[in-house]
């Protein structure tokens, strides 16, 4: 299988000013291509370190992506150095330099000298030339081809989409083609997970590698084969997504890049019912993350956050009893939470969280993490308790993920 | 001067799926320290690899971070090819292993036998133990320095900045300490913040580095000074920091890692007064900022998610008259949902957005990202409008940002 790495030239991006987004860009594109990139490496603008690493890279990979260090300054030196690193001589293309007066001019900016490094480019280099102002140029040394692209996002992505990506996958060639899924859970330790794949037999066949993303509080898990008949693949996938579903249940929120306030939004949608949220500990997260979702207005009415005990009192109608007797925090306190929120909007569902979460306000009976969920629908109530561990923000961000994933199975 | 190089493990990080932000952070936390960086490297979670890289870099590096691989699962291969490479045998650290159990036990997370080899570690590393559950270790090669640290970022970067940036200072610096500031503004552009400092005498003298951080929808600004004497060293930030602050007034937030939300908080606790919010468009992310701070509940109260008009008219009083006329997103409506959730909750202070994240709902005259900020006090009440830019994520940040730095003005 062809092997690549990616090579990114900047200075700013070993001070960490700025992110490299042009190498996650392509390995992201090549990995979905079925073109594994094994080391993605950041370098200053020094000639000496970019010359080893790109001789070093030649002995171990089959296409090598570079990036940035093409401009007119002085510390662009991609060209020269690559040219020396593979003993090639370099040359002015006169029909790129043309080119290059023509962009100026159309720009209105003033021609200066050293612009005419800019068509300075390898012999045996071919120019990688989308019919905008920046390219690119291509090289092949011995087996391995070679890319240099512009650093500034927007022209790599355009050159690598246009021109690179597809003069490689073609000469992958073999006509294999990639098919990749993400499902994404929640309620499973990743480690649970890992264990709970390892033993089904669907996921023991070769063909398919699987891979572990931990994505706070979800854990998320992709799929990926490789064959040449689309369908096929897409089957496989599916069998696996089965496969796993039976094994873990609700704990599968499903496939792909649907959020879970998506998830939610889809089925509040599909089943014409309307949401409105009573908050306490999550001060706002759960009506911010499903409005997150454009359109959301459709389903979602509002919410109150009862930060404070008159709020629980007067707005969503808890009655001073409770409240006294049970505390803010009581399962009594979130189901009249959920009814209140619910009659208040003229929703079809309340759903309603209360909980501690701290780091201060814990006590022996309720510590820290004590969450109380609650649903109100047209069919009845529930509530939950959970235990939660972690940080202030750590139970917030776990509270508004269980409420959504209740109001999920409940609506699904 | 010591030159060193970070290594990332990770197959995810290949893939394009996540980024790599803790090589980042480490190679701007070590650029601000004078501690250069030459090359940053990510692998897969492929040990030959990663040996090659190990033993190469050890040639050319004064330090080495490594992050990721740490954990528990078959694909964490850094602490077993790190010995390889280093020739040294793996040992079970006893102290090591008692902490994890005892840690998984708080977390009532059950013991298994795979969580045993978090407690493997090459002979004669150090395990840099900040008092969590995460650990990593150092090691000395030579005169080469490697930090072993888990991926998980919030665990790397307090392993980071509590022992590993001390200790690379320290040896780096002859004993001279190093003095550090965050400054965070809000509501001026990078370009004109570096033009307001490059004319500030304060900041030409030498000893004092500077570094500029876009972090939407705040830009972030960095002083560097290093010496013997903390208190000569924090005075000069001092001095620095009142210097920007005469020029660029308000728009300074403060330093360090106080939030707006939390300086919104501390003036209101100052002057003892309570807080009631109305969102529509941030659909309750100013509550959830609000409520990431510790103890908000001393003085916010809560607030109304008005996303129907229906909750605009029913809870918060504003009329309907003033919906139908003027529209849901208008000044108008924007000062009587202040006033409302003001008198709602009976809070000192009523604050209020209202207007259009998009990508739908845009009209000629109120285009996507017309948003209306309401203010309502016990002096009177004020209402001002914003044009914002961005996708639907980026509009909602940019309002409660807005709308939470026009209450620190108010108050402070």
């Amino acid at each position: 299988m062809m092997q690549g790495e990616i090579i990114t030239t900047g200075t700013e991006l070993l001070t960490g000013r700025v992110g490299d987004f042009n190498a996650r860009y392509a390995a992201r594109r090549l990995h979905e291509a079925g073109l594994p990139v094994q080391r993605l490496t950041i370098l200053g603008d020094h000639s000496p370190l970019f010359q080893d690493l790109l001789v070093e890279a030649l002995t171990r990979s089959q296409f090598i992506i570079v990036t940035g260090g093409l401009g007119p300054t002085e510390d662009d030196i991609t060209v020269a150095a690559a040219a020396q690193a593979l003993n090639l001589r370099l040359f002015l293309d006169d029909a790129l330099l043309a080119r290059i007066r023509r962009c100026l001019g159309e720009r209105r900016i003033p021609w200066e000298e050293r612009y005419a490094r800019l068509a300075l480019i390898p012999e045996g280099a071919q120019v990688l030339d989308p019919g905008g102002m920046a390219c690119g140029f291509a090289l092949k040394h011995g087996d391995t081809r070679l890319f240099f692209l512009p650093g500034v996002p927007q022209e790599m992505r355009m050159l690598f989409d246009a021109l690179v990506l597809p003069a490689l996958v073609e000469s992958a060639g073999g006509g294999e083609r990639l098919a990749q899924r993400t499902l994404r859970l929640f309620g499973i330790s990743e480690a649970r997970l890992q264990q709970v794949v390892s033993q089904l037999p669907d996921f023991q066949q070769g063909g398919v590698t699987v891979g572990f993303y931990p994505n706070f509080p979800e854990t998320h898990l992709t799929l990926t084969t490789r064959g040449r008949d689309r369908q096929t693949l897409e089957e496989t996938l599916d069998r696996l997504t089965s496969s796993l579903a039976r094994e873990v249940g609700d704990v599968l929120l499903g496939s792909d890049l649907v959020s879970l306030e998506g998830l939610v939004g889809r089925y509040l949608q599909k089943r014409g019912l309307t949401l409105a949220v009573a908050e306490s500990c999550t001060g706002g997260l759960i009506g911010h993350r499903l409005t997150d979702v454009p359109g959301a207005s459709d389903y979602f009415l509002g919410g109150v956050v009862s930060y404070s005990n008159d709020a629980k009192a007067n707005l969503l109608r808890v009655p001073a009893a409770v409240l006294a007797q049970k505390g803010a925090v009581s399962p009594e306190t979130a189901r009249d939470m959920a009814r209140g929120v619910k009659t208040l909007f003229n929703a079809a569902i309340g759903l309603a969280v209360t909980g501690i979460a701290g780091p201060s306000g814990g006590s022996l009976e309720k510590p820290v993490g004590t969450v109380y969920i609650a649903l109100a629908t047209p069919e009845g109530e529930e509530v939950w308790r959970y235990q939660f561990h972690g940080n202030r923000a750590e139970i917030k961000t776990l509270t508004a993920e269980t409420a959504l994933d209740r109001l999920r199975r409940e609506l699904k």
